[in-house]
């Protein structure tokens, strides 16, 4: 069976692009809402390297939430692989327990996941070699700052701390990739130089966050252009013609390398 | 309506308890497992303060597990509030989306939400004043020194951080509590001196992960002897007589302070 990293690679090859379509359902009617997500995996399929449904989105829509979620992440398959952006972290055990949930029970590719409980939160889902893991280094939200950008006593700040663990000896199969967001550019430059050329970046906060396709790439990806996924949710959800939206992102992100 | 902290007491003092009853389901048909909840739910009702269901063992059931989630708080409720055991954490927009899904789909009294995205990823939780958040601060697990241990260059070490930010700046209506675990009973006692004696400390690790109820209470409780919430989960569940143990150690509870 192939791996998430090669899954991913082929839809990027195939589709030539470093998009990943966010799907976080608009408010509304669950059946709108199911066959708004739907249109825009339709619409959108061709250009992206993978899908990226936000579990939050769909728990608050209670029980229609949990099995249109599975569904979704279904459709999205058939073009591209799925980031299931759940940022769980627990003890071993209930980590496990999250790691059938996400990988088994609803089937996703790969999952981004918390690291302030460390390695032991991290190594059930890490230990499913054919999946991906996303570990927060860092965020692309305004409280990010508020202990990712403390400095440790050892001079690193506490996101190049988590950065430089979760790929190495949280890694062990080469299968962590890193979250960094593109609205504090220099850090991603910074989370990219730490990780390595052959890491796997999620990178949001393009769009309605405020970050840029050509920050998003210019301090994201590798020095061959590649490895940067970069994620814009409500940007293609919310604009009026979300193939329109998905195609210039995409081409903007290529110009940018 | 009474708020979280007022339905604890009110709990508290009616069964002479800070013991928190885990509510962890074991492996097995799903008909089994709501059962096997229930009685012990029904066994320990009058001996508990709070009762605390993972989420992440109902996820891993699948569509029944949903349901049972839900189900299980409304029955735990009869007896005492609920705390879901989440441990979420997101940019605002999607811990706002968390927030609806624990409070108002699922209907618990409290949630556990993790730190490290910071100001925006728990304020969604703590602006609802009659409910209770608890944020990781220093948990029970191996991993836990990984991060939460290491030391800033301002002198505190991060878990300090943490518990100092999340019960100030974090807590505009006093609602914010913390978690920290028996199984470092040095820094669960540096987490009560930095909370002050009105927080809330949420207490895990007794049991099958190594800690004692006397650690849980003398350092965790403040000297009143209060507002140390000691949760077990396994010892309870797992016991012959589920009863028993909890009334075991809730007495070992009162006897520790």
């Amino acid at each position: 069976m192939a791996t998430f990293r090669e899954r991913l690679q082929e839809a990027a090859r195939k589709h030539e692009s470093w998009l990943c379509v966010g799907l976080d359902p608009p408010p509304g009617a669950p059946q709108d809402v199911e066959t708004i997500l739907a249109r825009v995996i339709e619409a959108t399929g061709d250009l992206a390297c993978c899908f990226k449904p936000n579990a939050a989105f769909f728990e608050a829509m209670g029980d229609a939430g949990h099995g249109m979620l599975a569904r979704t992440i279904r459709l999205a398959q058939r073009h591209a692989p799925v980031i299931l952006d759940a940022k769980r972290g627990d003890i071993g055990n209930t980590a496990d327990a999250y790691a059938t949930a996400s990988f088994d029970v609803l089937g996703a590719d790969a999952v981004t996941v918390a690291p302030y409980m460390g390695r032991d939160s991290v190594e059930p889902f890490a230990r499913r070699v054919d999946r991906g893991v996303f570990v927060l280094a860092r965020t692309s939200n305004p409280g990010a700052a508020d202990l990712q950008s403390e400095r440790l006593a050892s001079g690193e700040l506490v996101y190049e701390h988590v950065a430089r663990l979760a790929t190495s000896t949280w890694s062990p199969h080469g299968n962590v990739g890193l979250v960094a967001g593109a609205t504090a550019p220099a850090e991603l430059a910074r989370v990219r130089a730490i990780a390595g050329p052959d890491t796997l970046l999620l990178i949001p906060g393009v769009g309605a966050q405020g970050g840029t396709p050509e920050d998003a790439m210019r301090c994201g990806a590798n020095s061959s252009g590649e490895n940067a996924i970069v994620n814009a949710s409500r940007a293609i959800l919310q604009a009026p013609d979300a193939r329109e939206a998905a195609r210039k992102l995409r081409d903007a992100l290529n110009a940018a390398v």
